[in-house]
């Protein structure tokens, strides 16, 4: 039966890498439907994306694309059809939450939501509107190192691919961020690097700017400096108070974010160190 | 001695054939530094641009990709250091000249101008400033192909890789057209389709738009119809009578016209039909 | 109790205008928060918009204007807290729906969703998540005219503000449109005046376009020829199909309708003509 | 004779002002062309900017106005069609320079360049194209203090209203800045706050942004922390090395200082702490 499958790969570079891959594929009869390759002159480390179309033997194309391959490669196949999983990490900031629920709804993300999790309860009705379980997990009375593996035993029920944080404004711990690696996605409320740390709009509002941002990027341990996905700007000018830039700063966070979520489902982001390629 | 070359294929698209070709890369021990391809989903054409590094034995190459790609196939062996030589065309407005002459000079744009033909006198000076020939070949006193005739007389001068119209206000014909096929680069100062032929900005006034734009295209026998190579806008709003409008437009033009240079220049442009494929 | 309104006026413009209505305001002890005047150049209109706080005794303070005004003047003292009261007008398509009702719902867009009518069923569910009447009016087995009577009576039960035609996939005729002059707000899936009519983005992936846009406007008689609000753009290349520039619409249509409906409901909209202005 | 003129007021704010500032333009039969006002919420400071038509009288004028606007305040009446002069200082880089020599010969921007003076000579010839006169004054072999000196001593042969650093790629010191307060425009290499301080766009680089910009502000002792008057963006990838992001930020960098300096030359710029206030 005729699939649509993703072949992903990274590895050192090396002289007829391209052919090697693509002679393969044509051996085991797959069709290019297209191909992106990226080698970063710095490291000469090489990422290739690779929409396949036929009749898949995935065991034999795995081990004879591990035959040639360089040692230290990564290599995987994605089968393009398959949803992407992900629970969602909230506080009390609907925008983004919203607008992934909708756009799941309405067919423009195609992912599925296992869940909801908020550290308060005031998206469980928004989530119950559109029939996702909503877990409240308050870190109330209870000490960093708890709340979080709370978080991690709800976590695990799901096993989801992917956690987003939309607006969750939780500071997360290396322990907990280790779990998930390359795996959280969150948005930042300003145009990284700039406004770093806490209420980026108050900042922003402060220095004058005459454009705000938002930011969507991995989790890594150091706060706000993940591998950046996406970023997204608009104009503001002196008519806009701090409660302006906030309000429209939520329009660029839930689009920046949402991008990114494309972005990350269609199998296109690989990180680099503390860069992302985009294929 | 090591050179960079862009390899420029464009076939009905086959099984195996990025295999194929990056293989005889690889044969002729060529690195592949960057490499596109497209297939229009809808033709079945396949379009890739290879940025290949090594010891070129161009005529083998050529030879080898002959015996490989299929009938009805172009190729193209580009030295990526070569710098391509254009006739600017103009009449009297001077920012798109201006813009184009000082990219070059400032090494924004590496191209070679060979030389300017006005239709008018008045830029002249301009093209003088930059040590750049000037000709003025009036249209006045002669009839549409006459005119053509001494335009085409002059450029063959040159020789040119491509003719840019850097607002050029004179609608050229079939005869003159087809001279130099997809090698005449336009800029039409509305974002097309919208407000076709003359006086965009009064249209866009009238019609009480938003947003103005501009499009870079290559030129065809349909005037404002050729592939498009480039389009950007920017917000207007009711403030802006139609000589706003056209003080606005004007950096967008010339933004245009100047990434468009750069792409066809960096040879990542195609022309199928009467769109552009960019790699 | 200390108000805030927003006083509309629109007028021919004559010597001192402005010094005259800032005299009656300053005389009824109200604050100018903000002002802003317009005088369109080629018909000598005026317009002017003010935030005013303070006491208001509204019935002296209009009779103060009307005496003061030239004839043919119109103005307004609007009630900046009231929340606008809309119905929405839809199809199939959810995208637009979604985002006003999610927008209502956090606090986005300060308005009131009164119902939803559908010439299809398939919204309902929608519309009930919000916890909102929908009502199925469907033209099939009815002639135009009596749909339209079928529709105006169901609206007629709401006394909207404004209707919003969130993706509603009728032409409306004169005799329907007359009856809400200036308060049809409509959003079209084309960089308008490009595109005009049926399947905007079928046309614009058969023209090689590289951005494609979305524009809000106030419905007149001239399909897809009343004053447009706002617009908006995104870049698509020669990978977008036509589906894929239907998706890529999808997030300028509702970014571009709410921001359209997010100007009308602060009262910064006037029409002029076929054009809006908006202060 | 008919003149227009610009006034410009700033002064804290009380109520009946603006119907003060128009009834002494209607009893001098002044008429108001455009009109803008700013109260900043935090200060009440009030900013006024209104374009006036008519026979002036300015003597009288200013004194009416002195005499009913509050303790404080600061006005000013400025010929619309009097070119401000520039002074613009350089290093090395040709491309903001050459944009604003581009834009004053073609019309675009409305202004008198008096003198380039580079701390290289490199400019000179770029500026001698235009019949500009072109000063090096040398930081080698002289203390920052003295070649300050020698700069200020330079600047005061022309009585410029505005410096214009464009791209001059020495730190002023407070002694310096003080001499013209308000009147240095500096360009900055990034998106500011972003990426403060020397090499942004490797900075830039290092940390993966997909977006660089770039921001023209008042100079005032604290480098890059002086009110900024423009900004604007441009999409990068993973694709953009250091140098490309050099490449790619020229063309903002140009762009966003002449949109500056188009702001100030029509008198739309207030500082405000270290805000802008444009209207």
């Amino acid at each position: 039966m005729m699939m649509e499958k993703v072949l992903l790969i990274e590895c050192p570079d090396s002289k007829g890498l391209i052919a090697q891959i693509t002679n393969i594929c044509y051996k085991h009869q797959l069709n290019i439907v297209r191909n992106t390759e990226y080698v970063d002159p710095e490291t000469g480390q090489f990422y290739m994306r690779t929409e396949l179309e036929g009749l898949f033997n995935e065991a034999t194309l795995l081990l004879d694309l591990d035959r040639a391959l360089p040692a230290g490669s990564q290599r995987q196949l994605v089968d393009s059809r398959r949803r992407k999983k992900i629970v969602i990490m909230v506080t009390k900031e609907a925008h983004c939450l919203g607008d992934i629920l909708m756009k799941v709804y309405d067919g423009s993300l195609q992912l599925e939501i296992q869940a909801v999790i908020g550290n308060h309860p005031d998206l469980g009705s928004l989530a119950a509107k559109f029939d996702i379980p909503f877990h409240c997990i308050s870190h109330e009375g209870v000490d960093r190192a708890a709340h979080e593996q709370l978080l991690a035993a709800q976590i695990a029920m799901y096993q989801p691919d992917y956690l987003v944080l939309a607006k969750f404004m939780r500071v997360l711990t290396h322990d907990f961020v280790r779990l998930y690696p390359q795996r959280i996605i969150n948005i930042h409320h300003s145009f990284l690097p700039a406004f770093i740390g806490a209420n980026p709009y108050h900042q922003a509002f402060s220095r004058g700017v005459k454009i705000i941002g938002a930011t969507a990027h991995f989790v890594t341990d150091d706060l706000d400096e993940g591998p950046i996905i996406k970023q997204m700007v608009t104009n503001v000018d002196h008519n806009y108070r701090a409660q302006d830039m906030v309000k429209a700063g939520r329009d660029v966070e839930k689009n920046v974010l949402s991008k990114a979520l494309q972005l990350v489902l269609e199998d296109r982001v690989f990180v680099h160190g503390n860069k992302t390629v985009i294929l």
